[in-house]
Order: structure tokens, then C-alpha cells, then sequence
């Protein structure tokens, strides 16, 4: 049976309150999603939460099978309140559920790239709405997951959670250093695409082959000379007003609908 | 001469803080706008501050000539310090400068069709950084601007102009109800472009012709099934993961690429 906590005071509230920040999440282990739909997900990739808070003023049959689930599973069930999970998520308008999962393993040598034929690759990515919505696009143009090279944002985050729609459930993602990633990249198959404004070749002139590792920079400074440089092929998105680049999320979109409309043909 | 102001309790200051609400812009008719990048892009297309707020420890040459030209124009050219910027901005890491500009006129007669090939228009949009980064591939991709239709976010928030990254001075605005955007759109040349999941069309299988109309609709909901219904051509972008739905600014990224790849052709 759920237990009722209504309270701010309440030790697991202020716990789990603390999951917004990634050094807790670190020390924790743990990370927090929010909303039935990607609680629902969550479950249909297999990811039940440690811990589910719920509103009480809620009803829904996809809320009753989480709650059976995350208790068959000895989780915890929390009816709680609308301020509790204001408190919790940060948001205005909250979702009327949250769970906590623990944080995926992720290790580079858990991706095996035979199982996708495209791949995402992002180098110190510092917003985690961008974040998010490129797990979201990896997930529509059927990539295999998210590699997350250098610096970045954490991907656990409320807020890369939040924009990934649920695809953080559905995409394999993997941290590591770029000499790392470069070494692992070269004793496979693949190739590395990056979009540069000093590119001479058109996005749509190449012929892209599988597996294809779509590589996108930081979003201030793009990818640095020597990332470029290690690119198979190096193309530019056409840029036809007065700006010179495209949001980051957005620029990863476009390339990777090329990439596979070319496979669709 | 720059005139120095480092306390909070300034009016000029109260009165900035203020615009970052949406009531406060309206009443006073003047909107923010941050950074050496986008006030440079501002001043190319004639748009100078009416307050023009720099941080002392910086200088750039461009900075010079925005003081020169504000102060030519009569604006009013303040020194502070990087706490002040923080406070109008909100940001952590504020810019070190900052440019209080009169809003534009958004009434849908300023738009002329016949200026660009191609326009956006997105219905009830909600996200301020989706509307900016809209607007972003509205200049990428050579479009003459975006119409908001129904109830849309400000397009003069600071997040919305922060993610345009200069574009809301290069795009026009129009925002006005879906009625009046349907008789002005009918009055004239044009075909309405919708995605929809219930499209049978791929996105990739009409030959687009100009001015397209490129709708875009709500985050949460989409289109409604009465817009739809409205739309000369209704396609689908293909959706190859679990998710249904790409975020608002990348469909409506993926499909203006498709207008304009076609037209490169």
C-alpha cells in the first residue's frame, strides 16, 4: 500500500528534493523523471523506480500498473501532494508523478555499435534541454544512443530528462574522454560526420554508409579544429540569412534526418 | 560620456529588472536583449538600444561603436559591474552587456508575403526557447519570419530572444488569431504546410512550391484536428524509435530543410 507524506520535512523528500543538484545524484546513485508518459516509458523499456511519488487527486489505469509494478519490485510508494512535487521537480506546474531510478552504467564499452546503424556523438554539450532533445531526435531517426564525449552536461539531469521525452529510457548513452572515444571509434567499423562552417561539401553531397557516428560541438565554440580534423567527412549545413550556426540540437536533427531519408530512398 | 551605476536601488536598474516580466514589457513597450553577438546583429539591421548597460572590465571595438552609436542616437549609455547584469538578465553567467530595446510592431498587415519564399507560423507555442530557436532556423534557412497564431509565449522574453541568438531582429513577427492568419493567408499566394502523425504523405514526397507556410503546433498537443483540416498539404515525418513526436523546433527544423533542399535542387 502507498504511504501518504505530506510533508516537507519528511527525510526521503528532502533526499530525493536533493536529486536536482548532480553532485547528489552522483553520491546517490539515483536521478529523477517525472510525468506518466515518461514514467510509462520508463516501464516499457523495464525500468522500474526505486522510489514513486504520486498526487492523490489523480486517477488513470497506466498510474495503477506503475504503482503495482514499482511495489512488486519492493519500491517505494508515496502519495503525496502537489507542493511536494513542486518541491521536487523545480516546476511551476509539476507533473502529478515522479520516480527515482538509478543511474545507468554508462561506460563506453557497454555501446555495441553493430546494434544501430547511426549514432549520436556530442563534445562538451552545456545545456541539458539540448541534451534531451537530441536523446528525443536519436530515438525518432532509430539511432542506437547518445555519446557524450568531454565536459558535458549531465545527462541525468531534471532538465535533460525532461526534454529527452522518455528517450533517455529508450537510448544507450555513454560518457568518456574524447582520446577514449576516438580509440574505441577506430577499432570498429564507422564513420565520424561533422558539420563545420569551414566545411566545402554540402550535407546532402556525401553518401552516408552504416554505422554512421553523427558528431556535434559544444554549442558557443562548435567542435574544435583537431575534433574536425579527425572527421571522415566534414560537411556544412546550409545557412542562407544573417546567422552562422544553428542551435545544436536542431543542427544534429537535420543531419541525422539526411542521413537516414538517404537510407529510406 | 557613459554615466557609471552600480546600485541595485537605481530606478534605471528597477525599471530594466523589470522587463524580464511580461506585463512590464507590455506596459512599457521596451524588451531585452543580451550580448556583444546579438546587439552587433541588432545594429546591422538598424536596431539601436534606447539603455545601453556594459560591464567596465570589458572592451571590444564593436562594444565602442555600439556605445558611439547609442549615444549618436540619443540612448542613454550605462557603465556597471557584472552583479547589476546578473540581476536584469538572470542569468548566472550574464553577458557583459545588455540593450533595452522598443518592441516591434507584430501586426499581421506588416508582413509581405512576397518577401521570402518561405515563412513560419507556429500555433500556441509555449517554450520561449523553442520560440527563439525557431526563429534561429527561420534566418538559417532564408525564411521572412514567423507568425504566431493563438496564445504563443512573448517572442520579447529574454530566454526567447536569447535563443534566437540574434534572429528576432533579422525575422519579422507578426502574432494575431488563427482566423485572421487564415483570411490573410487566403487573400494571397501560398500553401500551408502541417505535420501531423496522422498524415499518410511523407515529408519528403511533395514538390513544395513558394511562399510554403511551414506550420508548427503546440509542444503538449500539436495541431488541432480543425487546423489540420485547413493545411493544402499534411505530411508526416517519419518517427523510427519508440516516441511519437520530435521537439517543436526540431520538426519544424527537419521540414523547412526539406523546402529548401528541394528548391537547391
Amino acid at each position: 500500500m502507498p504511504r501518504l507524506i505530506t510533508a516537507f520535512s519528511n527525510p526521503i523528500v528532502k533526499q530525493v528534493g536533493k536529486l536536482r543538484e548532480k553532485k547528489h545524484r552522483r553520491r546517490e546513485g539515483l536521478f529523477i523523471a517525472e510525468g506518466l508518459r515518461i514514467l510509462t516509458e520508463a516501464r516499457q523499456q523495464g525500468y522500474i523506480p526505486e522510489i514513486l511519488f504520486f498526487s492523490a487527486d489523480v486517477s488513470h489505469p497506466l498510474l495503477d500498473e506503475l504503482v503495482a509494478e514499482t511495489e512488486a519490485a519492493g519500491g517505494d510508494v508515496i502519495e503525496t501532494n502537489a507542493d511536494i512535487l513542486h518541491k521536487l521537480s523545480g516546476k511551476d506546474n509539476p507533473q502529478t508523478l515522479l520516480g527515482v531510478y538509478p543511474a545507468f552504467d554508462t561506460s563506453l564499452d557497454r555501446i555495441d555499435r553493430s546494434q544501430a546503424p547511426l549514432w549520436i556523438v556530442a563534445q562538451a554539450l552545456r545545456d541539458p534541454g539540448n541534451l534531451g532533445t537530441i536523446l528525443r531526435t536519436g530515438d525518432a531517426v532509430g539511432a542506437g544512443g547518445l555519446i557524450l564525449v568531454d565536459d558535458c552536461v549531465d545527462p541525468f539531469s531534471v532538465e535533460a530528462v525532461r526534454a529527452s521525452m522518455g528517450a533517455l529510457f529508450t537510448q544507450r548513452i555513454a560518457t568518456c574522454a574524447w582520446d577514449a572515444f576516438l580509440g574505441w571509434l577506430r577499432a570498429g567499423d564507422g564513420s565520424l560526420i561533422g558539420t563545420s562552417l569551414d566545411a566545402t561539401q554540402d550535407y546532402q553531397q556525401p553518401r552516408y554508409t552504416a554505422p554512421a557516428f553523427v558528431l556535434v560541438g559544444n554549442e558557443a565554440q562548435g567542435l574544435p579544429a583537431a575534433y574536425e580534423a579527425e572527421c571522415d567527412i566534414l560537411v556544412k549545413i546550409p545557412m542562407l540569412g544573417k546567422a552562422d550556426s544553428l542551435n545544436a540540437a536542431v543542427a544534429t536533427a537535420v543531419m541525422a534526418y539526411e542521413v537516414i531519408n538517404q537510407w529510406r530512398r
